[in-house]
């Protein structure tokens, strides 16, 4: 593509190092972005750039925050006993838009995968670990994505807490095998949050 | 969808306000963006504020510019005799990737399109007029989308140029009737510029 604008060009550039953006697609945004009013376009950018730059991760539960605590943990009309276990921030919000879910979350950052060389080190389990004991947690549930690395992710973490009087669920299988869950719509993983099972039902089947 | 951070949430909201990209497309771009350098997302924020507030448009041509003058009209290896009349930018782009052309260009800003309330007067034809009075214009090709209104907008044109000793033609029909100018490839594009025809064979078929 030939561009008589070197400011042009670069917009577009930097559009197309999206994933999923391609060249064409990154040109019909930015000549979008063109048409629009100055102050639409400086909010847009201003609104990214402190985004990254403000955004922090909460060292109780390792989802996004505005500070060193997120919302959620903050909130004390949660259940604080209740500790959802998920991948990735994603899934926090899909299973918040549910809205069948008042407990406290917790992010692994990822899940046990030899394939890709993620070892449990990699991910926050410790923390969880140490969550459990602090908080006293009295149940977790499991909601990883149904495929090998999930349930090798959950045969895992159930070991290291064996010893702890912890209650330990998974979310219903309403899913199906191989599904991504951030996928899933609403209905579907709002009732397989209310159908959890005890772990060694899941483990055993 | 429930956001526990309002950062987050805000750039999602300004990315899904682009063309042809939704909520979850929107929060798979912005969780891309967390992941990266905090300096490439400083790069492309200020990249896309400054594309923007500094770009221009070309007095000559009305293309877009880093300055008054767009970099193909101050090109002087360029043949100053010539101008290709097309409807916006994107069409400037797409025959500039052919690298089969070396005039000028005449961006319109539109075609004449009584149903969309588009008159001759919104579009640049009459600065069209005088530059080719001016510039002693020996041809001008009109490479608009085959359409109604895409013909109409050559009739009109080529009637006020009756009386100027301009040669007039139109890129050859090898793009099929309704189709997008931007999307042909470049093959074709590229011939239809080579194989142009008087307006008056064009017209009268």
């Amino acid at each position: 593509m030939q561009f008589s604008s070197a400011l042009l060009e670069n917009a577009v550039n930097e559009f197309s190092r999206l994933p999923g953006i391609g060249k064409k697609t990154a040109l019909r945004l930015v000549l979008h972005l063109l048409k629009k009013e100055s102050g639409d376009v400086q909010r847009f950018s201003e609104t990214i750039a402190r985004m990254r730059a403000d955004i922090r991760f909460c060292q109780r539960c390792h989802n996004v925050a505005d500070g060193d605590i997120c919302s959620i943990c903050s909130n004390s009309l949660r259940k604080q006993e209740l500790i959802c276990v998920v991948e990735n921030i994603r899934d926090v919000i899909a299973i918040e838009s549910t809205q069948q879910y008042n407990g406290l979350y917790h992010v692994l950052g990822g899940i046990i995968s030899p394939l890709d060389a993620v070892g449990p080190d990699q991910l926050t389990i410790e923390s969880l670990i140490s969550r459990i004991r602090i908080e006293k947690t009295e149940e977790i549930i499991f909601a990883l994505n149904p495929t090998i690395q999930g349930d090798t992710t959950i045969y895992y973490i159930q070991k290291k807490l064996q010893d702890l009087p912890v209650k330990i669920t998974t979310i219903a299988r309403g899913i199906a095998f191989g599904g991504e869950l951030e996928y899933a719509d609403e209905m579907t993983l709002g009732r397989s949050l209310q159908n959890r099972l005890p772990v060694e039902k899941y483990v055993r089947h």
